[in-house]
């Protein structure tokens, strides 16, 4: 465990809901080793209580303002997860037409959910209009008048926001930084006051919001202040041209705990936060993904087989960058916790790699812990975020089963792909027979 | 199109059947905006001609040897192309029980399969075995005991090969450079002398091969020149003491034209290997993959809307890093052609971008081509290999069709995803209900 968390952990600053009782790493009331005999390895584990918890935390912070929490499922969207969250009145933050119908599938109310992306089809346009979404979050003027046209064409008035790009950058992984300049999201602000000026152009919208997002995992405070008071500036000056701003959308990113970072409260987030935005009279929408589900989720494994090389002590298991492909993709860290505790061992440095074919084909690297052995489990902690959403059959490799636990019961709420599941689809066609 | 890739067309070296006829780009005899009509986008195309002609290309190159090709199929999977490679002779290199189960499917002999892979399961090994596969190439001596332990169990002697890493950097992507001291595939020739001499001590085992596998996408003879002597020297030396080897698997790596390069051909590559080889008993495996299918398929995609913004030009497509992960990842290169060409059009600089929502989602960076409009049809060069392969889900977007084409023909040998596939397997709990 790296000192950053222990320190959390000493100060009572519960990250999630997975800690040791005595030596077995349990979630919630659950032993991790448990529901991996019972449903076996690779498995992802999220815990309900961490889920909610976190949603609460964010929805207490901002209470006196009643803003929309719009979870941004592309997170994670196992439909017992959304369903965890639609139940706590979460709205959905999504970006595609598989994210619409897994959000309807999941219960959520069509005008709680808002829709982002800067590559909407015609079709998935048409469907969320008919659904009566909320508001599209628009990317771009040709994007406005692909929604104008289908709009007009179903005699539909639809609600847009626009998205502006501030030009901040968050201070993030490159891949992962939205705000800057050179990136493909957003409108920048001159574009942005021009379109609402010639909002009359566009009979079928009514453009009504202004959408901020500027990047992922984000851990000061002070990209977002910089962020969002570039945007009630331009807001402020839209009003006096008498425009009316109906709704706020300041987006997600808020950083959290992977290894030692220290990133904001939502608490001390909201007290930067809500003096800016108290008597303004817009309804304000948040969309977070990771802060609900980055420390609500583990990725267990079990360990294959234990190689010594000349340079490196490697940990082989069974699981790798098809289901986890964060580490390799953007650098990310993942502490890695033995599900069974010993004390009495040795502690010793490994790499974690898994059994797919080619060298970025690891989770951890020159970590130190407990001496392991073959057979033995092991837990990737805060990976219920871009864990199993962007899950591979890489190597012909079946995606992992999901599991949901709740105090003291838990259950599969993905069951494990079959080797029959790979083909599905696939057909040899009568040239090759 | 860039420079290099012209020059090869001008020389007559054909790198695959993707071309112009008029305006119109074609797959072989069939007009690609036909399929992308038929099928939809986006799509992955493969030629079969192409498929043929470069497993072809090797096996002519190396007949006085006689090698056997196992075609690496964790680069491309698909049932039709893995039967298209059979049907032509080829055997199949594995690396999961996922792969065994498709390489039967496709009707590849047993005796024709190789599998390799550092984390090989106990189930996955049971079943090789079973199946009767030609060898397992070895990553380590606790899988060399694993191996002895199920064979032994099931009262059988099993064929193994030693994969040896010679230490050589083969100046490829760090991802996919596997032949490094730090790497964890292989083992260093001391530990493989060791295994040798105690060959005794497995005996359910026959240690009578010796691999060897780099890296990937390496362009020069120089790095497999250097490996495979050092190899030969070991090889040399082992039967000195005795040791009988009867199979030496050099792997596969053969890096192909993305861009510019200038790899060595399969005949190049022949005469500079083939003079250590004559004389020497050992009968040869080559793995390739990349080298076979990487310039047989291509991705083509829509463009949904055209962006400007002050820094940029962006073509969005209807495509992006969950169908193609290889720019993201390895900053991969894949030429942009238009589905029609127009040669009155001016040139113009874009970025194609994807529809997810993060800043890694892009297929292609600055590119020139002529002026674009939205609704047209492009295709992403040299993505037969390890696209489809590495596709996933993420921003719950359904996978791509599959397309093959052969000559006038063509068929869908994988249905595109729907929205209910998404789902399958997902289950909300009693306890949420």
């Amino acid at each position: 465990m790296s000192a950053g968390l222990e320190k959390e952990i000493e100060r009572g600053v519960r990250l999630h809901d997975f800690y040791y009782v005595g030596r077995d790493l349990c979630c919630e009331k659950v032993r991790v080793w448990d529901i991996v005999q019972a449903v076996g390895t690779p498995v992802y584990i999220y815990s309900h209580r961490t889920i909610v918890e976190h949603f609460r935390k964010l929805k207490r912070a901002f209470q006196s303002l009643r803003p929309l929490i719009c979870y941004s499922m592309k997170a994670n969207s196992n439909l017992a997860v959304l369903k965890t969250l639609v139940r706590e009145g979460a709205g959905l933050d999504i970006v595609s037409g598989g994210e619409l119908y897994r959000a309807r599938r999941a219960g959520c109310e069509a005008r709680k959910i808002v829709y982002a992306g800067v590559g909407k089809t015609g079709e998935e346009i048409e469907e969320a209009i008919r659904a009566g979404i909320l508001l599209f979050n628009i990317e771009s003027t040709a994007e406005l008048g692909e929604i104008n046209r289908i709009a007009g064409r179903l005699k539909k008035k639809v609600k847009v926001s626009l998205r502006v790009n501030p030009g901040v950058d968050p201070g993030t992984h490159r891949h992962i930084a939205t705000g800057k300049p050179e990136s493909k999201f957003g409108l920048d602000l001159d574009t942005a006051h021009a379109v609402f000026i010639q909002s009359p152009g566009y009979p079928a919208l009514s453009i009504c919001g202004i959408h901020v997002h500027i990047g992922s995992q984000i851990l000061t405070g002070e990209p977002f202040l910089k962020a969002f008071r570039k945007v009630l500036i331009f807001v402020t000056s839209l009003e006096k041209e008498g425009c009316k701003i109906e709704y706020l959308n300041l987006g997600g990113g808020l950083g959290i705990i992977y290894s030692d970072e220290k990133p904001q409260t939502a608490e001390e987030f909201a007290q930067e936060i809500l003096p800016l935005f108290h008597h303004r009279k817009f309804r304000l929408i948040f969309e977070p993904g990771r802060f609900i589900v980055g420390n609500a989720g583990i990725l267990a494994a079990r360990i294959l087989y234990l190689k010594k090389t000349p340079v490196k002590n490697f940990a082989v298991l069974d699981t790798g960058m098809n289901d986890l492909i964060r580490p390799t993709l953007y650098d990310s860290h993942h502490e890695v916790w033995p599900l069974e505790k010993d004390p009495r061992r040795e502690k010793r440095v490994y790499d974690f790699v898994g059994p797919v074919c080619e060298s970025g084909d690891f989770l951890a690297r020159d970590r130190s812990t407990q001496e392991l052995r073959a057979g033995e489990g092991l837990a990737f902690l805060s990976a219920g975020a871009y864990g199993f959403s962007m899950a591979s059959n890489y190597n012909s490799r079946p995606r992992p089963a999901e599991v949901l636990v709740k105090g003291s019961e838990f259950a599969v709420i993905r069951k494990r792909e079959t080797h029959g599941d790979l083909l599905r689809g696939e057909k040899v066609p009568p040239f090759l027979r």
